[in-house]
């Protein structure tokens, strides 16, 4: 339905006819703002922003406009010095001797829209964390070990140092870079909405040490030079109905109200993106494999929302579903109400760890009575209520039978020959994008084969592609977003005949993996005190691996949240029922293979032979995909250990048999077959 | 040898004969010190103090002297409600309304000595944990859930309200008292000697909320009113030999000094006895169960340390060891180096976790640059030297010895009946005494029959006294200290026949022990990333125990040292090489028993089949002595836990027979007689 854009005139008359608030110009602003978030799914859902009684005729003169405007935007720029040049000029006009550029946006997130990508604007370095110093001489990049190569690649040696960005001895790089490289009685430029307060501090005392002065940014120096900077991102918010959040936001809302008044605070600020989507049980997606929509908020004592946001992202469905309760105001209007906050003497929480130094800033200034304190979202956003494991299990089901209908087709398609890391990696997104529900990849796929799967945060690239070929193992991490549910699995599968060490490392890591799932462990206990379980099996041989073991997940929000997570690094954050975390050992071996075996669990009541003395929690898969045997050495595994494999497998069979296809269900018989004990005669 | 004595005039003419430096008074004064500390042991090793060449007689009118001031005092008196009358009288008198009286000292460890037992004086509360704020009108005593019951039976409810010291949601139970009790301008005063500078920020953020203010008392009102207090203790100070310490204190000094160079400090201060003792090489006796002389030291960059100490408590054997690199000055001149130090302008290190307010108060008002770091001795000295170590072993030798022939005698003596927990406990300590090198005990022994065993922090009464018989658990939890090291173990015997939970419980217990004890880590790991292993085999059946499950423990020093720990807490300090921990996980029913197996471990280099791929460490058992097997349900153990604890008893068998009669080594035999697989036909 390719249609031709006839022209402003025509689209106004037929704006005006479908009764739509929006002239010509208009729609054009709203829609450089749709280019402006990840291409949405399905592509023309935005339409109903400009007109939602659009008819057909509107709905293609519509289309065909974002098409035009798309085509004539063209792909973004290739980097170029003059930026550098641009930027440096700037400075010395604005009296900064430098400035600081992070990766990260006003919400302090994972993942950042197009206008946020000022890291790769101003060096080319298009990795996802990252931090440059650009002062008027020299400039450093410091990225961390898994991005090395990468800067490498993307960016000029002669303009940009390229550092660490942590250090083993505990030391903080770019503070010592800047200590060294500040000129005493220079002024280092910062934007006060890119880092946490804490940050800022960091920042302080560095430049402190060369004598200098930090100093924040009344606007991003970079927003002044970037010629054309993507707009604010302008993807469509929706409500999440009740059926998926299993909690109307009013509930939510008094729910937190309570809260706040318990702990004798009147409001309370929201940056996090995806505390606000939960709160408000709305998704959007301004920024990729996540369904967040941009905005700010304030949680008043009275159950109210302040939301500022950019009303026109809103659909009418989403408006609607706000309802009373919420008031809705332009991100404009955001300082002036924290000034309200401090003017009314009110007592505000902020979570400092999550949110930007400039909103405290404004606050105190405002004198607004300041609480650091957690998002408080934050916590019972990561308990899931009966719905919402409900839909997680749903969406497993479905995400269960897309990779197990992907395994079954890469043992045959790998013996036809020729299937590489890509192949692979679309093959699998295709078949998830099958399943009911599905929005989209929750991640960037991780499609590694042979030393490709060594590394840990590995994304394919056409440079990098390998043909899966025999004999070494396929490493495939990915996951979905669904409206009842985010996915993230990982599964390692043995390509040709896999040898012994192979099969040794893989069963320690699934030993680990089985340790840490069936753990049972009373209230109050934080993953890092389970941590080790995962870890056991390989330290017994002088191995280990060199990431964390669990993440929080989300319900159809990041695949990565807090305040939970399960790793060698210190947390008091207890695991508490509804939680769902990631259990994900591994095992790398540099430059040969990568091992690693990742299923989604959720915090269950545990129950106990006898009577439990104390309450005690315990984990349910689930992720249903089979686990290679072919890369089991039955021998290392006790009579426990075996029972787990095989009951999972025996669930595995019995929940995605009658989801797939007759050739998948009779490859998912074998694979799911059970192991005997290998010393019964 | 009652020699009674002859008066201060004959006195004064041995002294002289045999060239003391002292006259009778000195010497009278001296004998104060001495009998203010805890019994020596010898009895009369002070006696070279006063003259180091005393002959016959006058150590025998020395001896007498001090037997006569000894009986002259007495007894201590016991708690009276004047004490309390007096302390508010002179609290009125200088303007206080109130008064903070912690159970500690100036240099903020485990054991006090008399004098500076103030919270006892003040409330009769003989603990060794606990805290009372006194008011004019109120007072209140908290203490921990071990004390609520002792608390209770010896304080005066009408006078003291008993509380909690801790609080499970996280408050602090007498902040919250401080803040509702104290009227608004009232003056709370503490003793900054006997707190860190964080506990003074709590308690005056407590009077702060009260609209109170807390106030530093110049001399500790306490000390203002106690009639008798004894005065500092005075136990002989003597070297330690480098054959015990494996390195000569100089050299000690010598690293440590590096250490604060490359840290860009040029001095550190030392308030911790326990480090002042390990640096110069020196033992004394100042408190109960540790061998420790109270002083105060500066390290200087240069090496060097000015130790603040009463230079009568030096043996001659000691000044000579300390060497030219150490000045010794009186306690009375720190404030005065402190001083110094500022007026320097140095840049100092202080442990404010360690050490008083004072200090750091002391060193901000001389304008010193003050760092707070470690105290540099914790780490090097939680790390023993292969001399330690062997030390330590041979210790854990003869206290093996010693604790298996008390557990042979304890079999022998129940079967006749008529054993109390005390004559347990005084037979164990009778049979230590007999081995070389014993110095005392290292903590009072916890000796509790049945429903006594499940109170972890047991002491036994001649009220709570129990015989032991059948059928139910003893629980004996000891150490000693020998020159070449110390020892803390415990073992928990079936006294008749054992029931089937019983044996349940235990095993799951030793299960813990077990995973514990034979885990091999990567470097870098802390105690609380393995915890979970001592406790996984309870968990799996709904039990826990409720406190750490293992303790630093020193070289003839605290039998509690840090900075390592093993523990449900977060803590981020490595177990490293040398270090030397508990392994004690347990289990306790109230009101029916207890169960705990303790053993002290060694951090040593592990060796893994194949090659490591990251430094890997194990642990090594020191503790010598067999676990009941009657406790042991042998088909709850796997195969690899049955090898550990045949392989730990045919140690134990192989070490300790050649020390013992052969009564018990035929006992031994048969308590360590290896377990066979209870599934092999």
């Amino acid at each position: 339905m390719a249609t031709t854009y006839q022209g402003d005139e025509a689209l106004n008359r037929l704006l005006e006819e479908d009764k739509s608030a929006f002239d010509a110009a208009a729609v054009r602003d709203l829609i450089a703002g749709v280019l402006a978030a990840p291409a949405a799914d399905p592509g023309d859902s935005w339409i109903v922003l400009a007109a939602p009684r659009a008819g057909n005729e509107l709905t293609g003169q519509l289309a065909a406009l974002k098409e035009e405007i798309a085509s004539a935007l063209g792909d973004p720029a290739p980097w170029s010095p003059d930026r550098l040049a641009d930027l440096r000029a700037f400075l010395k006009d604005t009296g900064l001797n430098g400035i600081v550029v992070p990766r990260s946006d006003e919400h302090l997130g994972e993942y950042v829209a197009k206008r946020s990508e000022r890291l790769a604007w101003a060096t080319g370095f298009t990795g996802s964390a990252g931090l440059a110093v650009i002062l008027a001489e020299r400039a450093a990049l410091f990225v961390d070990g898994r991005y090395t190569l990468q800067a490498a690649q993307e960016v000029d040696a002669a303009l940009f140092e390229i550092l660490p960005l942590a250090a083993d001895n505990g030391d903080w790089p770019p503070g010592l870079w800047i200590s060294e490289q500040l000129s005493e009685g220079a002024k280092l430029g910062y934007d006060p909405w890119l880092h946490t307060s804490r940050q800022v501090s960091q920042l302080g005392r560095a430049a402190e040490k060369a004598g200098a002065e930090l100093t924040a940014c009344p606007k991003n120096p970079i927003d002044a030079v970037w010629k054309d900077q993507p707009p604010p991102p302008l993807a469509p918010v929706f409500p999440l109905a009740d059926d998926f959040t299993g909690s109307p936001s009013a509930e939510k809302r008094a729910g937190l109200a309570a809260t706040l008044k318990q702990d004798g605070e009147e409001a309370a600020v929201l940056s996090a993106p995806d505390s606000i989507a939960w709160l408000l049980n709305i998704r959007g997606g301004d920024v990729p494999f996540s369904p967040l929509p941009l905005s700010f908020a304030i949680l008043n004592g009275d159950a109210t929302v302040d939301l500022f946001i950019d009303g026109r992202k809103l659909t009418p469905e989403a408006a609607a579903s706000l309802g009373d309760g919420v008031r809705i105001a332009t991100p404009d209007a955001f300082g002036a109400a924290l000034d309200r906050l401090g003017k009314d003497a009110k007592t505000v929480r902020v979570d400092s760890g999550l949110s930007p130094a400039w909103i405290s800033d404004r606050l105190k200034e405002a004198e607004a009575r300041l609480k650091t304190g957690d998002d408080p979202c934050q916590r019972p956003k990561a308990c899931k209520n009966e719905t919402e494991l409900d839909g997680m299990r749903a969406a497993h089901r479905r995400d269960g039978a897309a990779l197990t209908r992907f395994l079954a087709w890469l043992e045959r398609a790998v013996a036809d020959g020729g299937i590489s890391e890509i192949d692979a990696a679309d093959q699998l997104e295709a078949l998830r994008r099958q399943g009911d529900h599905f929005r989209g990849l929750s991640f960037p796929t991780i499609s590694g084969f042979g030393p490709n799967g060594a590394i840990v945060h590995y994304r394919v690239t056409s440079a990098s592609n390998r043909i899966l070929e025999p004999a070494s193992l396929y490493l495939v991490d990915s996951g979905a977003q669904y409206l009842d549910g985010t996915t993230d699995v990982t599964r390692t599968v043995a390509i040709g005949d896999p040898n012994l060490e192979m099969r040794d490392r893989f069963t320690r890591v699934l030993k680990g993996h089985i340790a840490l799932a069936s753990a049972i462990f009373p209230k109050g206990t934080s993953g890092s005190q389970l941590d080790v379980l995962a870890r056991r099996a390989l330290w017994e041989a002088g191995l280990d691996y060199a990431h964390g073991t669990g993440h929080g997940v989300g319900s159809f929000l990041g695949v990565h949240e807090g305040p939970q997570r399960i790793s060698k690094l210190p947390n008091r954050v207890a695991l508490e029922q509804g939680m769902v975390v990631s259990v994900e050992p591994g095992y790398y071996k540099e430059g040969a293979y990568g091992i690693r075996i990742e299923n989604l669990v959720a915090v269950i009541p545990a129950s106990v032979a006898g009577e439990a003395e104390t309450e005690m929690l315990a984990f349910e898969p689930l992720t249903l995909a089979p686990i290679d045997l072919a890369l089991v050495e039955p021998g290392l595994l006790d009579a426990a250990e075996r029972d787990w494999l095989n009951d999972y497998h025996a669930r595995v069979a019995d929940e995605i048999t009658p989801l797939v296809d007759d050739e998948t269900a009779t490859w998912l018989k074998l694979a799911t077959r059970p192991l005997e004990d290998p010393f019964k005669d």
